[in-house]
């Protein structure tokens, strides 16, 4: 048992203190008088929670910059499969670290990812101490020969995941209903259902997606996997930008949670009327992520956030659209609902995953409304110390292995030109 | 005379030294052996054009956070306006030096400023010896009893203006072609005109600002300006959203200079269409700039500069328009030729504006394309050292006066609440 006591932090209109045990929030109270291992002084900082990006493909931070302003079907093809073509084991774990250390610094404390390599990514994540999920890559291009050999694999894998520690979560990674096979969809489908695995799967990216859909199957991807049985509460749908009215009450019914990727979908030019009201009055969860950094660049939640709502009000032509405490939700409370974890709020029984943010500075200057501060008018570099599970993974801007890992990921991306 | 010598740098894809004499860019060479009265370290950080923000209103950093989600009206009318009734002297004084610790934090060298009590604008941008221009604001609601007020101060400002230094220029502001009256607009344009002064308005920022025009006009905005003689090539125009191909043969028959504020018009929902393709072949110059605080929260370009190409690629459904070296331009060289100032470009006779970036951190790993780790992927906390006018303003992200500053804002914003 460890016990972390916060003290005299910005807790919305009140400062409090925050007592952890073990990886939960025991107690907020404004006094809080009992010892603990740990005492981090929160005076003039504020507490949020911590960030779920809940849609990455994290070890991409190695492809950061590898091809930019290319059309997608040429940045494909001639850069990132290519290149993608040349990882290992070890860089994929070199480069996951990289990503944590880039979510840690920018207050992320969980996040849904979907790569290569998968058991270099969970050991990278667990040695960073950050919650995740990664979800197994199922993609056999409609390729009968190479179904069985996933179909093993996967299985292996979900075995091996059962000594992961219990913040890092298996999960069964459809990659999208364009890039596997019908019987390797029905397969997946059943696998994560029997034992209650998530699935995480990308959904109408892209218009020229829908259009072949449509051409081949004579129905949109969303009605296309919900006929094969593929849809239900612990689909996770990354993108979901090309829907209509009808996909809509399909992803209500079958309660599927959305995830939204503004910078990705704005940069690769995929679109950008992300149907955020529809999908709410739906009653579907809508949460947020940035996609991976070869798309987006990088894994920081708050631009995330920021652009999210800049485009939603413009596209909606109204300044009243996805208010801030809204918003925030996007990002924390909603990936923990989508995920079935609690986290995401500051609240007594939550999981511990948090940050205390800098407020000195100019960006909080005058310090009228700390929300709009957070969000509009600060960067990531506001994030002073972030608590995940329980354990302190940056404290005054320190992460232990920052150098470390950016040495050994400058050494070793050369292996991918 | 002074000189201070920058070594070992990265410029672009060399590593060089540059020479700094008094306030420009004498020399830029791989060896440079010559005594300096200051000298900086260079070694493993890059140089980039000091950016040029084009426009703002600075001293509304004492509104950032004043009022957010609300629509348009309700913001100006309930918030914005009465708020700004309570502005005098020392408040713009000290949220200009607020907004002036901003932009040297980020990067920004040069600004192009309209606001009230420009006489504390400019001697707080004097005193942080940053480069600007001043726009004295002619607004008058096209109430005849005001204009002989505004014309005698317009001309005493005028007189004033001519014992600044050379970094600071005086410019005439038009509000707005609906704000301001016929008889000022002529008034002002023949006055900028015979003393060879930029002038500074708004145009075509909103539909229903275009929709006004036509039935009060006949015309659009920039038809109605033409009509006037108000457009020449000393015009700088920010907005331009709401502008058809009329409009654009006109400014460009005009030389008129264009400003875009992609922040500013998502938040506040004014539109998202600029048309930077079409004013591009009309061969008119476009440049970035923030708008103020109240709008759009920070006064920072780098943000600018990704939300400005992200929402040009979407938009235009192509993921190759605005390739990086052009946007980089957008907010330096072209804000450089909009002004008639010789900045925004590192070459030797330039001024001496420029920044050192910081690539030491996640945002720069790795580090296979600086520019697009810098866009893309970076916040302005990558912004090391600045140098303006052959001045240091921030040395290893350090303001002296900043503290200070922020300290006096939080004290005397109380005022307007």
């Amino acid at each position: 048992m460890s016990t972390l006591l916060i003290k005299n932090v910005n807790n919305n209109d009140d400062i409090t203190d925050i007592f952890i045990k073990d990886n939960r929030i025991e107690k907020i109270s404004e006094h809080i008088d009992k010892g603990a291992d740990r005492i981090i002084e929160g005076k003039g900082k504020y507490v949020i929670p911590g960030f779920i990006n809940m849609h990455t493909h994290a070890a991409m931070t190695l492809l950061r910059g590898i091809g930019e302003d290319m059309s997608l079907m040429d940045w494909l093809q001639n850069v990132i499969w290519p290149t993608e073509q040349k990882l290992d084991e070890e860089l994929v774990y070199w480069g996951t670290k990289l990503a944590c250390v880039e979510m840690i610094r920018s207050g992320t404390t969980c996040y849904n990812d979907q790569y290569w390599y998968l058991p270099a990514a969970q050991r990278a994540t667990s040695e960073m101490k950050l919650r995740s999920v990664h979800s197994y890559v199922i993609l056999d291009l409609m390729d009968k020969s190479k179904s069985e050999k996933l179909k093993d694999e996967c299985k292996k894998m979900y075995d091996f995941s059962r000594d992961w520690p219990e913040r890092n979560i298996f999960a069964i990674g459809i990659h999208a209903p364009y890039s596997v096979s019908e019987d390797m969809i029905r397969w997946a489908s059943d696998f994560a259902r029997e034992r209650g695995l998530l699935v995480h799967l990308h959904l109408s990216e892209t218009e020229s997606e829908n259009l072949d859909s449509l051409k081949k199957y004579g129905m949109s991807p969303t009605k296309y996997l919900d006929s094969l049985g593929a849809l239900g509460p612990e689909t996770l749908a990354a993108h979901c930008l090309w829907i209509d009215d009808d996909d809509i009450e399909i992803l209500a019914k079958r309660r599927v949670k959305t995830i939204h990727n503004i910078n990705s979908n704005l940069k690769i030019a995929s679109g950008y009327r992300f149907k955020y009201k529809e999908l709410k009055e739906a009653g579907i969860v809508v949460s947020l992520g940035t996609d991976g950094c070869a798309s987006s660049n990088n894994l920081d939640m708050l631009e995330t956030m920021k652009t999210t709502a800049l485009v939603q009000k413009a596209w909606r032509k109204d300044p009243t659209v996805l208010p801030m405490e809204e918003l925030l939700s996007l990002s924390t409370l909603n990936g923990g609902l989508s995920l079935g974890i609690e986290t995401g709020i500051i609240k007594e029984g939550y999981l511990a995953d948090l940050s205390l943010v800098d407020v000195n500075s100019v960006a909080f200057t005058p310090n009228i409304n700390f929300l709009a501060n957070l969000i509009y008018s600060a960067n990531s570099s506001c994030i002073d110390t972030v608590v995940c599970d329980g354990n302190i993974l940056m404290e005054n801007k320190k992460i232990d292995e920052e150098e470390e890992i950016i040495q050994m990921v400058n050494k070793l991306y050369k292996k991918l030109l």
